[in-house]
Formats: structure tokens, sequence, C-alpha cells
């Protein structure tokens, strides 16, 4: 049975809704229906052409939720767990890292590997059903696939969507202590989930500069202690705000989630001497800015980490929490639309203009 | 009776050679006859008057060796050592820290305490001998007086100065690892220190970048594989050159004692993606850098750690090392000249422009 | 005006109601009329004279809460806040390390300086008032007085006493991340505060094994997931249980509390391969144990943290999460009964008994 | 062409010498003409039945070295050296970590995966060449295979042995730091490795205690700066003698490589507070050993960290390092005697009765 997918054909080219073949099933694969798939910040790059060496035409979504339709020579998910047809899963984007490199034998460091694939981003249409906006998802052998555990459901995954685990990784890679108080710059999927990561970590306070209103409303329901908004303030002001919450010191740690050079100016004058910042937000090339490394970096004894990517464990425990704190932690309240495959253009547009927070395609509806 | 000291007056105007009155000891002090002081980069910008807050008139010189002259109620150094008139020691330059803000008891981060005072820098020649440039130095009670360790003399320790443990604490910080490849920008007493020490710690590889092509034989002696001249070779050729070495990834640690804004952008590109960067020479402002957080830090996964200043265990440890490693750290070459106090202002110049890595003033000659 | 006080006047013999002169103020000290002074384990020991060192007589009592009844050049707390009489306070029971030593210079780790003084427990009666079951208590220079932040009150605090900053130390010591499940051995106060700390820093899971059943429920209350009770069940079961909640793994952390050498071979059964065991609870010779370390640690790839005393720090930080807290951490609840000085004696029985969790000394009541 | 090895056919009885058939190369996969095989005491615990779940007839030898006979589609080694027939190798013994279970992603500790295979150890005779002891060692694909780094023989890396990293692994788990004082408790291979690594990263001071004397030889020309003899001595003494050289303190890293129970009772003594004590020798059970929790491990605020197995970046850099220092580790000299495959019974039992530091099968001999 043939499957109809959201195709971006090449850059700046309007999406297509293709039928696509279904897949032979390989031994150790399985095939998802498509329950939800989510529109990120990523998807609309890749409409610009902004990523290097994107085999177009692809099928965009990374981070999806499906319903086991079929399995070859598979009988447990990723940890173990039992699987069959009917069970909802949700998989971990990133594939094939090659256990073999440098960075995956020596430097332990899997989200360097060159040989990293991911779903929505890295395969070709070609290659089959390999990116969420589709009604079926091909999981070749050894994609890591999750069942969802209770009491999650599918809009609870797919609110959290890959921002749930970025936020995860960056409040990881802070080491948030407790009673830190933590500053998160940016209020879009990865900032929220760093500011509910960070508040769940026994942060003392957590505070969430971004735009606009509404996503500022979500950071405080999702953990954030203090919710600081751009339009309406200035860099002094924020400094300001966040110096006199802090007797003056400045954040212990400071999250960039926000994709903007200036950002990262504004950044080191919110950090404490001998802070943490972690640069989560900058996946692509937002461009440049200048920094004193006297002030910000040496007289500070700052500690600047860049995260990239993440690693399954991220998922995999952030997961867990969200089952766990169901209720604290409503990233479903994070979706704003929903789009069938036909309006795909229409989603990364209202993405694109901040229209939503987070848009999902679900191709059933 | 009196001593002679040599006192920068305010900036940019010429030293001067004052007789100042020989101090009484309070409970808890020590007189030192001083035998050697550094002259250190820090000194020229206190000439220039780069430095906010000095108090001039001030005897310079932060590190100095001395012998002990006179005791009041002190037998013991800082460690617990017997100490009496006659011992050859080396104090502690930075000075009591308050062990009660915020700083010192709760981030447990000495360095930024704003009561830190530091010999040579904070004192003003009218409250007493309290800087090395001067036949005589006051310790007050508390500061943190250390004997020489056999086999060492003066002129192995004033041969490191402040740079040794700098540069310790810069490797400290970075925390080299064994089989690690290490790249150290600049090569001044701080440099010089660092790849040592780097070397010492089982790097496999340590590059010193810098510049002339004298003080790179002294990084090669000190322990450095390969040393690459400023001079005679562009970024580009930089990089080739350890991308070369490294199989293509860059070097697992970066250490920048250069103190040029230059430096870190290169830093950057010297580094492999995990990699960690110690910004280490950028103690004055010494201007700006434009950097891309996407391609520099986020991407590449990088860690960048600013370190401020120095803890007393640096200093300590260094001189254990030193003493057990004399030969194989030959820090007294570095050692270019010896000037009397009333050529203290040739010195600086010297100093300025490079015309000796360490100048070294000793009053007696 | 003379201050009346609770004194054990050697191992073992009945506490005695002393009169004691008012003591006059040094520079730097303070005059505090006591409100609630803790009565803790480590008191039963010292009536036992299970402690070396000791100068009785003694005026027991590490953990106080008081007012500011008169102060000497005070015009600040040990943080800066501004301070002045009828200012309801804590102090940091540990005083004078000496800033010194090899420890506190070298190692940075004040919390084996010879120098250590505590109230309570090293000084003597004949010293003065340097201990809470007092109507007074006379804080000497350099104490760490801490105003006690709104919204807390003295039950709050007291409720907490020393267990709350030794359970965060405990916490802290394992680096208890986002997601881990923590066992804790023992439901006395260092228990319950380690449990309430974990749940705070996002563990998935936190198991509290104790007795009797009255703390399992505080330990609940506080944040505990799953409680076990030590009459009721066997070490098997209780291993039983502890798989079975981690996919037959065990505890990515235990924290032992129990100050009993068997909770040690237990807690070994109940760790995973890789995982954190942090020993808080030995802080007096409670005997030996047998252990093998090819199964414990080598195989285990295990952690084995000891955590000895406390740092300012974490009394600090847990004291500012508790005033964020002061719902969610109930610490209040454990005070199981109060005591007038005249009942000093009753007070230990009933600690040592366990009829109470927290027995608190109210010299006013 | 068939190929001769030396078999352990069951526990405790005669090893027998057979003919095996020549493998069939899958792709992926190598054939090496073995040049030496270390006999290791996991050799002597596998003939005495120590080991579960070993499916005898085994052909023993989990290192080794050989020369490339024939390759099936790989022209590689597993960091991207060209490899080709004729080249010398080594291969890591430890072989096929699944990359799916919860140790491998969740906790990044593959050396608790429980598909972990060992040549030599957990592989039958009767499934091929896949031990060292015998004329050719078939790699299967996936087996880490390593070029030997110029200007290494096969006699400095088999002198190392599976002591070489896991000696480095114990090093890099204890953190040892510049200046550290290192107690190595043992003069085996892993012992002398673990000397050579600590002396390698800076320690001030390495002392290894063991026997016999010409053990002890080896050890000083590794590194160690002091050895205890063990037949000489009482654990008083050596302890004494460690207070002695550490003012009283007790060494700051403790490595057990002894395989002793007693071993820890002692180590813990020769600890300083605040120290670490890596557990690297316990890798089967000797038994039990009695251990106050109080004095050992709270009080001193120790860390304990076992270290089970080794991982790949052990060997990488080890072998790196090795390359680097051939001439300041020389490995080579712990080689006592060489056997060929009829004497390899000869072999275990001079390797039981010490009567050689490390023995090597050479198949070709």
């Amino acid at each position: 049975m043939p499957a109809r997918a959201a195709v971006m054909v090449a850059p700046e080219q309007g999406l297509q809704v293709w039928e696509l073949r279904a897949p032979d099933l390989e031994p150790g694969s399985l095939l998802l229906e498509t329950v939800a798939s989510e529109v990120c910040g990523t998807d609309v790059h890749l409409w610009h052409g902004r990523l290097s060496g994107v085999p177009y035409p692809i099928i965009p979504g990374h981070v999806s939720v499906g319903r086991v339709l079929e399995t070859r020579s598979v009988d447990r998910d990723a940890l173990g767990q039992s699987l069959a047809p009917g069970d909802l899963v949700t998989f971990y984007d990133v594939h094939e890292v090659c256990h073999r490199c440098w960075f995956c034998l020596v430097a332990r460091q899997p989200n360097r590997c060159p040989q990293r694939k991911v779903y929505g981003i890295t395969y070709s249409a070609k290659d089959g059903l390999l990116g969420g906006w589709s009604e079926r998802i091909y999981l070749k052998p050894g994609v890591k696939v999750v069942k969802i555990p209770p009491p999650l459901d599918a809009e609870d995954v797919i609110g959290g969507g890959c921002g749930l685990f970025t936020g995860f990784a960056a409040v990881e890679r802070a080491g948030v202590r407790l009673g830190d108080t933590v500053v998160v710059q940016g209020a879009g999927p990865v900032g929220l989930s760093a500011a509910a990561f960070a508040s769940l970590s026994g942060a003392e306070k957590v505070i969430v500069i971004g735009a606009p209103q509404a996503r500022l409303e979500l950071a405080r329901a999702l953990g954030a202690d203090l919710s600081l908004l751009l339009d309406e303030s200035s860099p002094r002001d924020r400094k300001a705000e966040v110096l006199d919450v802090t007797e003056g010191r400045g954040a212990d740690v400071v999250i960039e989630a926000a994709g903007n050079p200036e950002a990262v100016a504004e950044g080191f004058e919110l950090l404490r001497d001998g802070g943490i910042y972690v640069i989560a937000g900058h996946y692509t090339d937002v461009g440049s800015v200048t920094v004193n490394f006297h002030h910000a970096v040496n007289r500070k004894h700052a500690d600047v980490r860049g995260q990239w990517g993440t690693e399954f464990h991220h998922l995999y425990k952030a997961l867990r929490l969200l089952a766990k704190y169901k209720e604290r932690l409503p990233f479903r309240r994070i979706i704003g639309a929903r789009y069938p495959l036909e309006r795909a253009q229409d989603a990364l547009q209202d993405v694109e203009r901040l229209r939503v927070t987070k848009a999902v395609i679900a191709p059933r509806s």
C-alpha cells in the first residue's frame, strides 16, 4: 500500500504531496503509521537551504510519534520492552553513528561522528519513508524505537518534540545544581524545555527571556519563576533585573536557546563570575558577534560550553521524567496548531513567523 | 634601617628610587631581604596605567624570593615547615581573601573575592614595603610564605615567577589528560610554563606558537614537542600544521597565553570538536574579537574556560614539581637579564620590547 | 544578666541546669536569645562519651535558632544582609577552620581541617555560652550567622536542623542527576533531608528504607516515591523491590544515612553497576562490616564516596531552597516534641529510644 | 591450511595442541599470523575454572600481536589507518558490545554490557581461532584492529599486554593530577603499568608495594620513585613509610592492583583524608575483607572507585604514549620467558608461581 508524504523537493520551492511505494521490511525493521510529526525551526532552515549536504528531495520531520503497523524480527524496543503492532512509539531521530571512528571510540562523543544520519534531514525521499511528514515511517534496522510510557500520549511527546531532549541536554551540559539561578535565553521549544528541566533540577530561580507573551506564559507554566519580555525591555533593563534577583552577581547558569548572536553578548553580561554558559541555540550559522574575552571569559573565570545535538539517553531520560511529571510539565500546551500533509507549507510559514510555538503535522487529520 | 625601593610614582612617569622607613613588625609578620623580584607583563601594564584602582605610588614586584631577616611570633611557613632567619623563601602574592563573602563561602571561588589584595599591585608605597622591587619586603601577618624546597635556589623560582603558577593553573583548568595534544598560544612566561606542565601531565604532543625564536627554543627545552614561529607563518599555515599532527581533527586542548584577541579567533580554529579551550592570557583588556558561536562553540561542542589568577595550591604544587624535576624544567633559563633598582625603568622597557623573556630586579646587584 | 543552660557535666551523668555569667562582647561578636536548639543523635553519642576529645562539662546544642539581643561592631550577616537586634537568625555550627593548613589551602577541603571547632561539641561550658541548650548563645567573632529568610520561621529551620544540610551535602556529594533512581537508607533527620533534596534534584524515583512507619510517612511527605519499612521486610525483600522498580539493575544512587554497618552491605546489593554510593551516616564508629570488593566495587565499577560533615554553602543553599519550597518541604513536621532546659535529659532519652524523630530544646517554654 | 593451537579443554586438565581448520573469511574479517600472545593471571584463573560461563574447550590468549595474513573487504584499521597483509597489528580483545542495552545507551558504560565478548575467554575453540595461543587468529568483523605505531615492535606491545591498558584505565579512573602522591599496591603487569602511567601523569611521588624484588626493579625502571618489598615489611612499616613521605597525611591516590582482600584494608590506611582509592585488581572473587566505614570512608571523606575492565580508548591512548615514550616505558623488559605452544602448560605454572612477571606464547618459536 503506498503512503502519502509531504516532500520538500528543493530549497524555497513549494512542498508537494507525493505517493511513495511501501517498503519491503528488512530484518530488524519496523513500519509505523504516523500519528504526529513536529515542524521545528530546523525544517524552516531546511526549506531555505541553510544546511549543507541535504539530499533533496526529502521528507522532513525528524521527531514523530507513530503506531506500530508491522515489524520484521523485532519484538523489543530499544530498551528491551516488548513491542508489537498497535503500540504507540517514538524513535530517536539520530541513527547510525558508526561506533568505529575516533569520535565514537576514543573521544566517546558520538554527537560528532561523521557517519551520523538523521531522519527527516539526511535521507532523500528516494531512499524511502525516512521522515515524519508522511502517513507511514520506515524504521531501518537499528533505529532506536521507544514505547511511549504511560500515562503519556502522542500529544505530550510531540508537544515536547526535539526541543524536549535538546533542552534536557542543555541542562545536563550545564550541570544545573540545587539552588542555582538559571537564565534561559529564548522561549521556543528548546528554551521552554531547558526552563522546565532547570526547574526540575532544583534551581532556586529560573528566568526566561523571550517573546511573545504567550510563550512566556508557557514558560511559567513549565516552571520558570520569572520571565522577561524581549520586546518591552532593553538589554540594560534585563541585566538590571537579573542582577537584582542575584544580589548583584548575575546568574550561576545561562542557557542560550535564542539562535541569535546578540543573545551571546547579552548572555555574558547576565552571567556571574565563575558561572556556566551553555550555547545550545546556535545550531545553524546565524552570524557572528564581537566579544571581549578579558571581560567575558578570562576575568569572569567563566565556563562556556557548546551543546551539539543530543544523545539517546537525553530522549530516554526526558521521556521518563515527562511520564512522571505529566501534570507539572504540560508540554502538550506548546502545540499551537495541527496541519494535514497538504498544509505542510502553511505550517512552515506559521513557525517561521512565530505564529505558533510548535506546529504539528498530523497526516491523518 | 631604611630600605631603598624602586617606586612607580604615577603612570608613565620615570621610576624613582626612594628610601623607605623600616617597618615595626606586627605579631605574625616577617621581614625579608630581597634576593630577586620579577618584572612581569603586568608591571608594564601598571606603568601604562592600564589597571584600575591602583594606589600610586607603588612598589612593583609581586613575585619575589628573599631571605628571612627577622620574624615576629612566626616559626613555621604556610605549610608548617620550620622557619627561621636565613631561610630562603618565596610567598604567595595574593593576600587577604576574606573567607566571608559569597565567592569565598558559597561559590568556593576565592579568586573572585572582592577583598583580594596583591603585593606589588594593590598596596601603596605609603603603606610600607609591600612590593618586591625593594631591598626589603614586609610580609604582613597571614601572607603565605613558603620555604624554597631543595634543591631549588632563587634563580629556579624567580625564573618561573608568576608565570610558573599561572601556567600551572591553566593546565589544571584544562584538565590535560594522558595522551592529549595541547596547543599553547604564546611563549612568554605563562605560555612556557603551560607547555612545561602540559608535557609533565602526559600530553602526547605539546605545540607552542609564539615568537621570537629564542623563546621557542626555551619551549622545547621545557617539553614542547613542536613549536611554530609566529612571524614566519600565517594562521592558515599553523592550522594546517596542527591538523596535520592530529589526523585532521585539531588539538584536544588549546591554552591561550598570548594576550591578543586575534589569538582567540585562531585558537578556535585549532581546537578539535569537543575540545577544551582555556583563556588564560587576557588578564587585561586587550580588545575584542568577532566569533561565530555556531562554528566555534555550538557545533564544535567546545568547552571554553577562563582562568582568572591563581590560588595558593597552584604555587605550592608547581614548586614541589619544580623541586622534583629541576633538570627537566630549566625555568632559570628564562631569565634574560638582572637589573639593580636604579635600572628598573630599563627592565620595564626591555620586557615591553620583548628584548628579554624574563627580567629580574636584583636589589643587591 | 546570667543565663540558664542545660549542662552535660560528664558522660552518662544527669544533665544539670547551671546559671552562667553573661559574656562581655568582643568586637565582631553577637549575643542571641535562644528560640530553639535541636537534640540530635550526636548529642546522644556525646552523653555516652562516644566522641573523643570533648571538653566536658559542655553545653550541647550545635544547631539553633535565636533572636539577636546585642551586637558588637556587627551589622551584617555572613552574606552581607543587614543585621540588627530583634532579627531571627541561625548560624553555622562549624567555626574557625584555619585557612592555613594543607587541607584548607592545598586540598581545599576544610571539612578535614584539624582546627575545626563546633558549637555544642568542642567548647567547654567554662569557655562561655557556646552551645544552644541555653537561654542565650554567644557568637564569637567570625561565626557565620545567617538571617532566616522569609517566609521561614524558627520551626521550619530547627525542624530541618543539622540533618537539613547534612542531607543536602550527601545529595550534592552523590551528584544526583535528572532521572536518577535514589535509595536512601535511614529515615532519621539526615535520611529525610537526603530524600527531600534528591527529589528536588529531579530524581525519577526516591526510595526510603527505614522505621518506624511515622518516619516513612514524613519521607513521603518530603518527596519519597516509595518507602520500605525495615521491621517488616528482609534485605532480600528490599533488594527484590528495588530491582523491580529499576528493571533489574538496582539504584543509580544509594545514600547511607542509617549509621549501621549492616546497611553498608545491603547498600552495595541495592546499587546498580556503575552506581554511586554515598556513606553519610557513619559519623561515629558503629563497627565494621565484611565486604567482597570484587562483587561490591570492582566488578560493579562502583563509586563509593564518604561525606564528612558539611561546609557553609550546604547550610546556605539548603536554607534558600527551604524558603522557596516551604510547602513542599515541611521539615517542621519532623519535630516530635519540645522540652524546657530542665527536661533536656528526657529529650535525650526520647531521641535515643526513637520516640520522636526530632526533639527540640526551647529554653523559654 | 590448518592452524595449531594450545587448547584448554577443561579446568585443571592438561593443555592440548590441536590442529584446527582454517576459517573462511566473512566480509569485514581478517586472519592474523600470531607473533606473540600473553599469558596473564586471568589465564591461570581460567585454568582453575574460577570464571563462570566459560565455554571450554577454549583457546586462551586475549591480548596478542600478529601479522596480517589475509583480509576480506578490510583496508583500514579501527582508527582509519590503511591496513594490508604484512602489517604488524594488535587488536582490542573485547568485542561486540551491543550498542543497544541500557548500559551502552543510557549509562554510556559499555564495560558492563551483558553482550560483551572477549577473545580467549568467552569463545569456544569450536567457534574458531578466537584466542591468541594459536598459530593464527581469526578477527571477526567488527573486532577493533590497530596497526602498531612505529617505533614499537611486537615485544613492546606484548610486554605491556592487557596490563598496559588496565593500568592506564586505573590511572584515568583515579584522575591522577599533577603533584599527587600515588601508591600502587601490586607489582604485576597491572600494577607496573599503573605506576608507569601515574608517573607519566605528573605525580610527584609514585610508590609501589609488591614482590619479588625483580618486579620492584621493573617498577622503578618504569617510573616509581619508591618501592616497598612486601616480604620484608609489615603493613605497619609500610604505613609509616607512606606517612613519612606525605608529611603524615597519606597518599592522594591509592591504586589496588594486588588481587588480595587484605590489600584493601591496608589501602585505606595508606590513603589521606579526601583521597581517591581505585580498586582495579579484584577482577575475580578473591574473598572478603572487614572494613570500618566510619574510619575508612565516612570520616576520611574518601572516594573509592571500582575499575571494571577497559574500553578501547584505553588501549589506543596507552599505545600512542608507548610509541612516544618507548625509552621511558620499557615494558618489553617485563617479559620473562617465551614458550612454544607445546609448553603453554609450563607457561601457566610459571606465571602462577610468580617465576616470571610476564610469560609470552610465541607459536613460531
